[in-house]
């Protein structure tokens, strides 16, 4: 067990989620990662020693499992997950967009509840730092992307109403929106070009652990990461 | 058949919907009430003539079979419910969450994707408008109330991209910040005492008309209504 | 003396303030103008009977001088000016950055000044209304556009401010933001083709009334205006 | 002179100026401090090797006269500078007014427009960074604030401005939201009692640094720093 405890992130994949992995494993933590297919994640297991569980992020039961078992106490939920449907109004299907609004919104409210839970137990001035990553589409409804836009204003919401209640009890609950497509070398026509048009998932993970590191007396509850050059 | 149309108003009740009702039917629309329990409804369908229909405003069939049926061209469609669950993020009960975000928010989309269809079928400068009754928790995540936040703050991303995406195709869409509470005389406590402490309903639908009227070259897409003294 | 008593319009030319004295006056109240130059308003104050007044809005005596000779009790301030200085920021000369400021915040701060300490010894449960005409730039402050993005800005701040001093003293003072431009068929090329890409005078005068005439249970503090077709 | 290059910060006291320029110091920059009284600074003088520089940072000549003479290329530019003037609006003295929305906006003005003249100038991935101290009044108007809330809104108009002008061209803008009291050992009843219940100054400073060195694939324009406790 490592010294700083346990990081938890949702919805784990080769680009943001393994930036954050790395950095939040070097920085002491021991990591648990939650992903729909975690064949993808051995990679970054090897890398930081963790454990991977496969798991719906919006499933109530396999959400309570994962945080009931965990190395040692809870200090990190990271929560990314999000279903972007895009269409007009008219023409989208009800049944995807309530399973979309689930994956997005309600899969960040199951995280939320069971990270409070645990991290009220903790000791410490900061017992514990919940993260929602966000989008732009939780600021400004765009045309096309109602279903989004659903998903993530109530995510922000979520992290709103979790940052009043939780901030005076000495947990950090912050919603980042990342206004921007994140690079991924992995992924064909993703890799950045040298322009830095696309957020770098280490950047990312850097204002993550900033924001995990902050003092309680100047906590940020939203931060928009954008490129420089993205207009907005 | 009216001259202006049908209105339908989800989530009838004696307050607010019993107020637009009165002053819709006035105006010319013939009127649809759909409420979950129809039967405190009876005084208004008796004073506008209005059809009731019981229905959970939450159900895909149940709507789409209200809006296939109107008595004339669909010309105003507005919805009220919503489900104000208050507790601390870890003691919420995840179905009761699921269930509160889908009347709130699932419920505005299936009646914003109907009226839609509907309307991009008139004929008119403005063929129609769709307005959400919204609150404060759409704006600001209060402590204590993460699920009535989820879903007002969906509530507004959805009407925000469905006024994106209809305006140009013209129809009016807006989300109307309902910032207090509302009097109501048959409600016990609820009667207002002269000081205009709460909403008027009747100066509410003064409001929702008046968005109804506006000329497209000047469209709101998001007001608040606010009683004088309330603190924001 | 008419029976509604005085509103007051500063920043009056031919467009949207003719457009609210025209109404302001059928609706009942006396109309004083006050504008730089005064000449364009000869037709204006034929129509409604105004009286006009030659000034500039941001001085502090001459503004102080208008508000302390006026027909009758103040029930109406509306406050129109606004200086739109384009440019890089490494480019904008500080003298005329100053002077702009001046124009869009403090002269508005000047009305707002007047117009309270007039209207707190009005009787009635709304003492009167104070209009301030803004813009999108109060709201984002757009690239090569610092100048009016400060202007707007503060002109926000200040309504704001004053909205939550003043109303529970029965003043009601609201923020409006024309997003858009406005038609004006007095002005080469802004004149209406009938596709109301601009924002009709008349319609933001309906408005400004629906404004003015609220309930005092159900006021708004801000609102957007924007013609259908218009992005954002 | 060091190698990272200048910064300059505007304000300069013994609270949260002094926290920001020991930080910089270390991280190897020349710092040069701008302030009506300097002799305050003597002992970050001291311990920084910074140049104090006496001026009113709302005089556009004085405020030139800073930026043309620095001992390298100026990289970092902050502006601290702010004037509370409380007071219910019809109370309020104009010329008070007028001097405190210069020295809280117009001066944020000239010190962004001449960091942006210099870094301009500069080569690098990020040629430089402007940081301007706000507040909550920059966001929302309280009640009995009128100036302050039209000195915040200006300055944060003018950093969303200059965020999007100049983020495309290398040079990163953001406006800090202080949103509490800042805790200063040297000032009486501001020192911290062990709650964090205001601001420490290290902490405020620890965020500056981060906003300096993030990619500019992943900048932020706008964050907010909130003691644990402040309600919001």
């Amino acid at each position: 067990m490592k010294d700083k405890g346990t990081a938890v992130i949702i919805g784990a994949g080769t680009g943001l989620s393994a930036s954050v992995a790395l950095r939040l494993a070097d920085a002491g933590y021991d990591i648990v990662l939650g992903a729909r297919d975690t064949g993808k994640l051995r990679d970054i297991a090897d890398r930081t020693g963790a454990r991977c569980v496969p798991l719906d992020g919006s499933n109530p039961e396999a959400v309570a499992a994962l945080y009931a078992d965990l190395p040692g106490p809870l200090r990190v939920a990271i929560y990314n997950p999000s279903a972007r449907i895009r269409g007009d109004i008219a023409d989208l299907d009800p049944e995807t967009v309530r399973k979309a609004i689930e994956v997005t919104a309600f899969g960040s409210f199951l995280t939320g509840r069971e990270a409070a839970r645990l991290m009220l137990q903790n000791d410490g001035e900061t017992k514990g730092t919940i993260l929602f990553t966000g989008a732009s589409a939780g600021v400004k409804g765009f045309a096309g992307s109602a279903t989004f836009a659903m998903g993530k204003f109530a995510q922000r919401g979520l992290a709103q109403s979790m940052s009043r209640e939780l901030h005076p009890k000495g947990i950090h609950v912050a919603w980042v929106n990342i206004d921007g497509g994140i690079s991924n070398p992995d992924r064909e026509g993703r890799g950045d070009d040298g322009s830095n048009a696309m957020l770098d998932p280490d950047a990312i993970a850097e204002s993550y652990q900033h924001l995990i590191e902050q003092h309680r007396s100047a906590w940020s509850s939203e931060i928009t990461l954008r490129p420089w050059v993205e207009t907005f």
